[in-house]
């Protein structure tokens, strides 16, 4: 049985991704390992912040750990919000600012075309590993739908005419680029374990 | 660039997986190995299935290789089709006949639950690692909807009211069973292309 942190305060995707990986891992956040304090997400990439979150986990504290980070990336804007997804309107914005924004910023543009990124960053055994799972899609013209958290109420996802808000929790996690990336890591890990 | 076989004649699915794969592989079928023969599925698991494809490719024509199966498992049919699924009501029935008799088997039981199952059988550097993927679901009382293939018409994904065969190609692709094992193959070769 391996230990590994997930550099997350949320104890229930800790325990999702430990049911995913079938017994062979425990899965650890970062209270478990007692890290109370926030580590700052100062890099201009998600690979940058996703490492850089890993690797403070693996010197500070010691464990093997992985970690994510997720962006939302709109093609007619280069790619932005990006790395400020959370944080496109500004540091105290709620998400409602956030989404007024990318609207304004869209209007005229010809493509709409968007994708959600996330990017985990794996230290194990001494080795660091990226590996993404991305989201195709586009923005909606208006919000769309009650459910959902940040961007879900205008991201409609590939194949898809409703918004991720309106499709709920279930569809989105099943879609998901994160559900792709965990995935991803599942195979990486299960490789890793082998070795 | 590492060159793998995908024990298939299914070419496009080849050029998906190669696609996924971000250019760090070269996919080819049986075809372009020219392995024409149809390799008999003799084996009572799909582990077994999978394995013995990925062995024959190898041992007769030398590449590495990973190879597929996939079943349907019904936990009031004790798991059955699973490895019949494809000839659940004979070798030369069709699926109506296939699905018709599931639904009969079906008549009365208290739970409906079933899922859909991927192997991936996977031989590269001279090791065998099996992958799986999973998508739980339900048995539909009858047939709903005109697309899909097998038995589309009547499996209910978890988090879904639709059938397969009515949420769509596009829909079935993102959130399958094949889609999950071939994301952890993703992780897996990623692992193994780094050694």
């Amino acid at each position: 049985m391996h230990t590994l942190v997930f550099a997350t305060n949320n104890h229930h995707k800790a325990r999702e991704v430990e049911q995913i990986l079938g017994g062979n891992f425990q899965v650890k956040t970062l209270r478990d390992i007692g890290c109370l304090e926030e580590i700052e997400e100062t890099e201009p990439t998600l690979e940058g912040n996703a490492l850089l979150k890993a690797r403070y986990v693996k010197e500070k504290y010691g464990y093997d750990c992985f970690s994510e980070d997720t962006g939302l990336e709109v093609e007619a804007l280069g790619g932005a919000p990006g790395v400020n997804t959370a944080r496109y309107a500004g540091e105290d914005k709620d998400p409602d600012a956030n989404i007024a924004l990318l609207l304004k910023k869209l209007e005229g543009k010809t493509t709409r075309r968007a994708r959600f990124r996330t990017v985990i960053a794996l230290i194990f055994n001494g080795k660091e590993t990226l590996l993404e799972g991305v989201c195709e899609g586009r923005i909606a013209t208006g919000k769309r739908g009650a459910g959902g958290w940040g961007y879900d109420p205008v991201f409609i996802p590939e194949g898809h005419e409703q918004t991720f808000a309106e499709l709920g929790e279930s569809v989105k996690n099943a879609i998901s680029h994160r559900a792709k990336a965990t995935e991803r890591l599942v195979g990486v890990l299960s490789c890793k374990a082998d070795e």
